[in-house]
């Protein structure tokens, strides 16, 4: 009686009560609210929404269905990065070691994929041995040893998000900008965390894709953040093309291993490199920008970023070699140059079309139970704005065999569009947002 | 995945097709869908709306998803009436036998009472030995032999709209005009009519509450028996305050036969009256509306109508000696007169205040499974607009015991308002809404 109540009042426009969130999120985890009344107050809160204290306090009830982890007493801050994710999105791989180099604890906790973005664990898991299921006491050991774990969001995490996500998936209501924003930070603040760094994708490859939402994720996450004694700050980045140049698991892979050896592409180390900075001004071992900036690059400069990334990969079980050699990662059957139809402008590379082109040759997940092969993917060289002749190599197919290179072919025909004038792009990194308000980093769509 | 597409499409504001809510409605009642995503469905639809086109298709898709009632190659047209429910309104059970005898087949499937509002199969059961679980083949034989029925929906009607009532009494998504509506005429076309006359509640005691909600209502069922080639047309009577005197279900069923035999209140004969009208020129029995009136009238003068209903009540296996003696029917343990606490005029007779009161006698149901004691009740004998003395009688509590006693005393000191001054009641019979427009009777609210 209590969750029909709650319903008939959600639906009428009117607000849940803290307790009355809590109560909701405690019994559904418990199975005591059946799935149909959850799914019926899921789609009057996603369009009649919740107001800030409403998904602040859904966000705790959910917190609070589960455990978290426990990093007090650590040596030094915990700090984590979190993307809405996107297509080519490595940071994560880069940034974890890099920051744990450079004197913060990094307790990540990651997704998989679904649909057309990639997954954190996924690309992991194609560096053999690789293990990223730990239990909350080896992230905790892990973390006293070496300052950096990257894991799957245990069983014992939020189970009520857990549950009302898996629900929100089959019943259209995942796109909602509070309920996203609880369920990250649901899960977010199960680290522990002294400090979060959110970057919200902005453009076609997000799941978000007007300047105002954006924004507003952004603000919801750093109100709940607040409420939480856990500063957070987001960047708006680009996702109007994929980041840098590999899409695929292994390849993606082996291209964070670049940015970590000092070679990765520019527009991967200008993204992972702010948010590396404001990770460490949260954390409080730096406090000028500059000088932040500065240690980063120092740290891959120096090796001590891959050293950490080959302590991290032994301690959760991978072959370290990998970092030297990424070879050992699984590598694709068939390898094809992909070349520019016409001479022109590179006006668009579709980041949707792209990572719906990784599902179809295997190396993504349209359902939860697809199993992903790791070697396929698509390395794109070419970039929005530049100018490319005729038959010039605009990137490479990575494919299990010859159905993958066409289908590959076909879906890179779609994605990239070459036109006699150039397309503007959104900015790399646009938006800074904190508690403060918002700051414009560089202006244009 | 069907489904799911549904349902967003339906979140955003779109519209689904006749043959995807055929498809919808067909695996929902085959257990196909989950409740979680017609429950999503369900709550979108309610919030979103449905466009006319859509509530025929739903209708029909509920309407096909089960069996009808074979109507065809009878001697006289089967015409049906359907309240949308209310306090004290017994029309049915007077109207089925007085139609009847007046040479029209009356093939009426009724619901039980929820919440405030009682159910002609609860009062129809408080004759001893009466049944009302029948099924097709004997509704069947039982219109050919005496052209009058009087039962519950089979389980073989709309078993789509079946479940998703259940559902939506869960959710919270009832009271949506296009759901009501469509849930009303899948199951009054399951009665295979060649017309249906609406009887749509106005005021407090009314689940929809505003003239623009009721004659919304109205257009919608009308819309759908047209696009059956069921004509439908709908009167809008007063909900503001009880119909007729008596409240509770042998009490009901003995104002009906008081109604039956020339000694009804003015108030339930008006409505009556006027139903039963629209009902012999839809049957095409009568094209006059006074002729048809006078003929109403004759039918209860002669005793034809006592005798129909004694053969109905035969026929389902009731006591017929009740229409001459309805002493045999269940009798309250304690009466007691209620009287005016004050002078002045009735201002109000609250319907809503009343249902509640005979559930908290006994005599009702809060949830499907109460078992009610038909004896309780209430029979009310002022009427909005009376000047009545201190201490004089307005109305008769008929209890199970003291307990009940006071608990009727009390809700109707809260029901009955005493003033002043005189208010305004809704007029007994405002609108008459058919496909060709709204006539409206009686001005005033």
């Amino acid at each position: 009686m209590l969750a029909l109540r709650l319903i008939e009042r959600k639906r009428n426009g009117g607000r849940i009560e803290p307790a009355e969130w809590r109560a909701l999120a405690l019994a559904y985890a418990a199975d005591e609210i059946p799935d149909y009344q959850m799914a019926a107050l899921l789609m009057a809160a996603y369009l009649r929404g919740l107001d800030a204290t409403e998904t602040v306090a859904l966000t705790e009830a959910m917190l609070d269905s589960g455990a978290r982890l426990d990093t007090s007493g650590l040596d030094r801050p915990p700090v984590d990065k979190h993307s809405i994710g996107g297509v080519g999105d490595k940071v994560s791989v880069v940034l974890a070691p890099l920051i744990a180099s450079a004197g913060l604890a990094v307790p990540m906790m990651s997704g998989r994929g679904l649909g057309h973005t990639g997954g954190t664990l996924d690309k992991l898991e194609s560096i053999p041995g690789f293990r990223t299921n730990l239990t909350l006491a080896e992230a905790r050991r892990q973390l006293e040893q070496i300052h950096c774990v990257m894991m799957s969001q245990t069983k014992e995490i939020a189970p009520a998000d857990r549950k009302m996500y898996a629900l929100r998936s089959a019943t259209a209501t995942v796109d909602s900008i509070p309920l996203i924003a609880a369920s990250i930070m649901s899960k977010k603040l199960a680290e522990g965390l002294d400090g979060l760094v959110l970057d919200v994708k902005r453009g076609s490859g997000s799941f978000v894709t007007t300047l105002e939402d954006e924004l507003r994720l952004a603000k919801e996450m750093i109100g709940i953040g607040l409420s939480h004694d856990c500063p957070t700050v987001a960047l708006l980045t680009a996702m109007d093309r994929p980041l840098g140049r590999a899409v695929g698991n292994s390849l993606e892979i082996e291209e964070a291993i670049n940015a970590l050896t000092g070679d990765g592409p520019p527009d991967l180390m200008e993204v992972t490199y702010a948010l590396g900075v404001e990770m460490l001004i949260l954390g409080g071992v730096m406090t000028s920008r500059g000088e932040a900036r500065a240690r980063l690059e120092k740290q891959i400069r120096t090796g001590a970023a891959a050293e950490c990334f080959k302590r991290l990969i032994a301690a959760q079980g991978g072959d370290p070699r990998v970092v030297d050699d990424p070879g050992i990662l699984p590598q694709a059957g068939a390898v094809e140059i992909y070349t520019a139809p016409r001479r022109g402008f590179v006006a668009r590379v579709e980041p949707r079309a792209i990572g719906r082109a990784i599902i179809e040759m295997g190396g993504g997940r349209a359902q939860m139970e697809d199993v992903i092969d790791p070697s396929v993917g698509l390395v794109i060289t070419a970039k929005p704005g530049d100018w490319v002749e005729e038959g010039e190599p605009l990137g490479t197919i990575f494919a299990r065999d010859r159905v993958g290179v066409d289908t590959a072919r076909t879906a890179l025909g779609v994605a990239i569009t070459i036109a006699d004038v150039a397309v503007q792009a959104l900015p790399l990194i646009s938006h800074r947002v904190t508690s403060d308000g918002v700051e414009v980093l560089a202006a244009g769509e």
